[in-house]
């Protein structure tokens, strides 16, 4: 475990035989497992190594957590939220990286700032999370917005979603980094690991 | 009148005597006047000329409406929407523009969307208005939650308020061409003007 | 309807059975029906679903409006002004979108800056639209050279057309964005669906 | 209090009497006060109106903490790491933002990158940290090698100091959004109260 | 002579008495003399040494062709083409490096893309010349509206002129790149002389 | 023809049937013809219409000079010179134009700057041409190096040739534009046609 | 031999054929014989040529070193350093292209940043030898960690490993640029054959 | 001494006192000294602590190497390649760090490629050298013809001299990184202190 953390491996430009004999050991060793970036092609061999784990196909994610891995301690429950359909595969990146690593997860869709009233009806369950993951792309308005009605960390991802002026993921980047709201940070774009990450990491007690 | 709109001067790069020469050229003739980005130190010469004007000083803008000019026949009130008090001078420079044309404007303000429930507590005044403009800087989200609320079209300004990956109002242009919402157009960084002049054209019946 | 308007589905990144699922779902409700970024090969299964819709092959937009979909009182008619052939699909992705909302709509094609004599000698007709829709890639001047010659809103949409210094439209966008006319105001790159959107709530009395 | 935190006046563009004004309301109220950005000619205003505050020159902060003001239940300590003598100012913002706000923090300077020995000559004392803010121009490879060496999340602030190839801060920015360590976020260019304000709501316990 | 061509100072970064200095060897040689980018403030200085030069001072030029200077076989004249007044002091400095180099110009000011009818009004006189300098900012729409109307080459000058999107001339400049005329080659923003020194090449016999 | 020059049919985006139409249109009016950017796969269809045209694969274009077409009265002979061999296509492009248009052409290849010593071997050839295009990809240092070993003009065309920092072209082309010479204009990336047809134009008597 | 150099072929753009015409010419010549970017597609034809070449498949490059070429007097080795598994291809390139040149290489992967004590632990490897090339893509820190290590000159490599912010290599290139450590100097994205070609020269005695 | 060079002390920030402070406790030490960007109006108190020490305006260096500060094994001299006057500051720069260093240097000014036979004229001074520092703003083009004249590393340096495309230097930077010359590295713009560090690191036996 790299501080804590079930061990991850980015599947990005590894043969299905590599990741297969990487997830073997890990799992041997009775660790949680999370693969990121699985190509689908890859799948088959990966399952026959690790027939007990699960391929989440939007996000090419597949994970393994043993029943007796230990319960991380937690603050309480991550919302992760985006506003659109296309924004779904980074969101269930995120959330798929908590679940791995053993923290309760909310998922929130289809809440665009848009739609705000969409937004206002979640209100309530977004603002009960201990940190909360907010996905969007285009604009990238969603985590300031939700940043405005909650008093905990917020992690932006933007995503490389859109055409045109939102210059694959640059103009959501360029947006969560100059939010009104103090309480929001971000991370790379597309990277719903890395704040699925860092959300587990702030919502550890 | 270019459009049958009143006359503007743009003040940058002009010395106040030419600035006044043209003033009174336009006053003389019983048209409205309108004179955009003048220097404080070039009032007292415009002043002296046009006695009868107003300055804001915020916008820094010169305007004349003769009581004789004829009124357009409008929609209805054009709603002029801004967050933060660094946008005020933009937005400021857009209502101005649209008095002298004799529009009626409601002047919205410190409704940004980190703070939404401020903004849901104007909606009905701006869901009231036959076109918005809505200006916004850093993140640039305001157009965006602001057409979800409205049936009408957003002129939707940048301005180059902010730091950092503000990138000088690009960040917030980008952002704002890259709307979710449809109903959303978008003029030039800082260009109050440009986003009165636009909202008047369609405010016209 | 959002805001009055005939339902879009955005056909990038949905599959065939997806889109003929929430396109029959509009249609049984009695509702005009817009399907923008159709690629051909969903065609068949989209057609199977709603015989009575029609492709527009070039903007890849399927449309059905039912003959007592109610009109919308409109100002007049609507102008699409595009330069060059490339230019042809965003051009019509506007116009089909103004169509399937019961907008008069008026297509003029191949009038470039670099021919103003052809533009010239379409002006009566663009000068007699209540709105006009301006397309162009590359340097991006027609929005400009049209609204010199009309006392209407323009609506500007850059495309993508071009290569090297064209930068993928954002050449075109920021040219536009810079415009000398007043009434010119922008959508994104290659949104043709954004432009005739809101040339129809400009439109709409 | 917004989201429980001192309130905070960004002092860039209002005028040393608007501050003071607005100071003295918060200080009459009973509250924390942060002035951030406050030019050096201001200060004299401003400390009339709150004689018992102190100026902080490098980050040209002002704070204030009243005796009673109830301390948060923290988790640890945050500490504040940065590299060279030119980031000094905003670590201190972020120092001072986490001071006012009643949180212990740790001043660790000039343990650059490139003397990686000075920098693991504090690692037991940043490894301590139970949030760890980084700060750092030019290349800003700070927040990386900080990050290896604890288990608890990094908050990363890029500085706009450097010249040429440093694009004011972009290149900071940009090599900290892609870091190869997992617990970094990231927030705008010389936004060190973002960073203490973002910092201090993760130690809250 | 550099091919032919009147010695050039550029004054930018010398000081008055270097480029009086260079000036008086320049002029004692008998050959026709040109400073570029004479700050107001060095004039007097150069005034002393070169009586017989003139300052021209919105292009901030200073030059002196003395009268038994070779004449240039030309092909004809040279039209220096601008839209708005603030294109002017580029236009000024192509127009004084054309004549110190004793080629015949044509001045023509304020023939914008948005005001199609003046620049037709023109365009007997444009459509004349050897060889075009068309100079814009902003959108930079010019130089292909003017290639449209000649049948030779048009040297384009992008400018500075402009804010927001306008990025310091780069939009002009790439604008002018992707020209859909054939007839535009261009040089560096604000290079009135460069573009001055091209055209006299290309005009002469 | 445009501007008394060949009529050019640009084959990107077009059917190997809708070119061999207007090509052979073109051809019966007794005209010569150009088409560039035509893909190999669609040159048995254009060669099937006419079969007198030769195909220059390199560059991709096709092109038929009819024997009775009239010569142009030119100044001399156009020199294209290049520095490597992924230039060439970029290259041919502009002299199959000029041929086409009737001009003299000297190819002068593998002449790069760091080679300098190859280039002074051919600067005879190269001083006699009466324009010189010049064509480089990467740092584009050729045009200025070029230009001063002539006393005429240079059109230079920047090539996407090149990876990482070479931008797709765009390095090259803002190093023409900055060139240290006055005698280089510069045209779009790639865009060898358009080079060719400026140099023709000069060239013309 | 350029500068004493093997004799080079850039493999990109250049047909099976055409490289071993020119790969034969050069072994007869019994010169030592590099191919960079050659695609394994190509190689059997290389092969057919060149039947005792060698193909490292990472870096797809292709070599022959007779054993009678005579040995360049040296410093001592040259230490070619990298982090993660995707900097492979380029660090092997450049250890490839020293070795053709019969330098002594050392390679050292997998310590990046982000886990400094990696990086420590071969502390002394690096420290030994005469030149280091130090190979890192994402945030590029590792030649500046490296730096610090050794006193002898770096040349820093960037690769285009990364998605997003990572812009393609250009995040890590403008951070090896900005290195707050002197002893670096920078070759171009992706450059592993430029940097084993520096690092050469500079290790020659 | 860091890896055996002169101390440093970069005088931008910093006060003339501190940096006299410094500087003395340096000189104390019986060390080499070199101030860079040492503002003119800094200067009386520096040159108050350490009167034996030059200062050299136009590079705003101040630097002392005290007789007896032992002399480093050189391989042979090392070249200061510059093309306009506007770079002077940087080349010089470079050549007083190297002076400090102890190292022989050659200033070869006034040599730009749109000249290459005023460089031709000094490629003997040049390719005597042991490395080559080679300094250009504007295309930058000056690094590469030098590289092809030499057999050793060449260190460039672009600088931020020129307008408009120049980018303050960036386009000079791409320029040198995409040098079809190998023998060059690059440094960041006007960074002549880093370039003359690292020839002198080259340069010691
Ligand atoms: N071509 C287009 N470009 C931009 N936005 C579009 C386009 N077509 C549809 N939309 C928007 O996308 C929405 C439908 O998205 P979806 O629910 O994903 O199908 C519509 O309501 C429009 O606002
Ligand atoms: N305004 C200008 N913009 C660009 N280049 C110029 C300008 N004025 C003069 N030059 C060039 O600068 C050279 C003179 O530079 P210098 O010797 O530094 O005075 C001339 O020969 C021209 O090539
Ligand atoms: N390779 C090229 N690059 C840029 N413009 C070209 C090119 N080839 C042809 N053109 C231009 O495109 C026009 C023909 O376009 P079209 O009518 O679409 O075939 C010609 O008149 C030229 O002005
Ligand atoms: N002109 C310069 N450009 C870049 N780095 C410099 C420059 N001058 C000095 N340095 C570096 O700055 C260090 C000294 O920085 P400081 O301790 O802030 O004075 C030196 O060791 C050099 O590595
Ligand atoms: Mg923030
Ligand atoms: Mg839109
Ligand atoms: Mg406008
Ligand atoms: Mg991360
Ligand atoms: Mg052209
Ligand atoms: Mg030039
Ligand atoms: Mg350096
Ligand atoms: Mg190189």
């Amino acid at each position: 475990l790299r501080q804590g953390f079930p061990e991850v491996i980015y599947g990005e430009g590894k043969t299905a035989a590599q990741i297969a004999g990487i997830a073997e050991a890990i799992v041997e060793r009775g660790a949680p497992l999370l693969v990121t970036r699985l190509a689908p092609e890859k799948l088959a061999t990966v399952e026959a190594a690790i027939p007990q784990g699960t391929y989440h196909a939007l996000s090419r994610t597949f994970m393994y957590r043993p029943k007796r891995a230990p319960k991380p301690k937690v603050r309480g429950y991550v919302a992760v939220v985006c506003a659109g359909t296309s924004d779904l595969p980074v969101a269930e990146e995120a959330a798929v990286t908590l679940a791995v690593a053993g923290h309760p997860v909310r998922e929130i869709h289809d809440v665009g700032v848009a739609g705000i009233h969409r937004l206002l009806r979640r209100s309530e369950e977004i603002a009960g999370a201990s940190v909360v993951v907010a996905v969007a792309g285009m604009e990238g308005a969603l985590p300031t917005a939700v940043a405005g009605m909650v008093g905990v960390p917020v992690v932006a991802v933007p995503t490389s979603v859109g055409y045109g002026a939102a210059l694959g993921g640059v103009t959501a980047l360029l947006g969560m980094l100059t939010s009104c709201a103090s309480n929001v940070a971000v991370v790379n774009i597309d990277n719903g690991f890395g704040a699925g990450f860092y959300a587990a990491m702030i919502n550890r007690k």
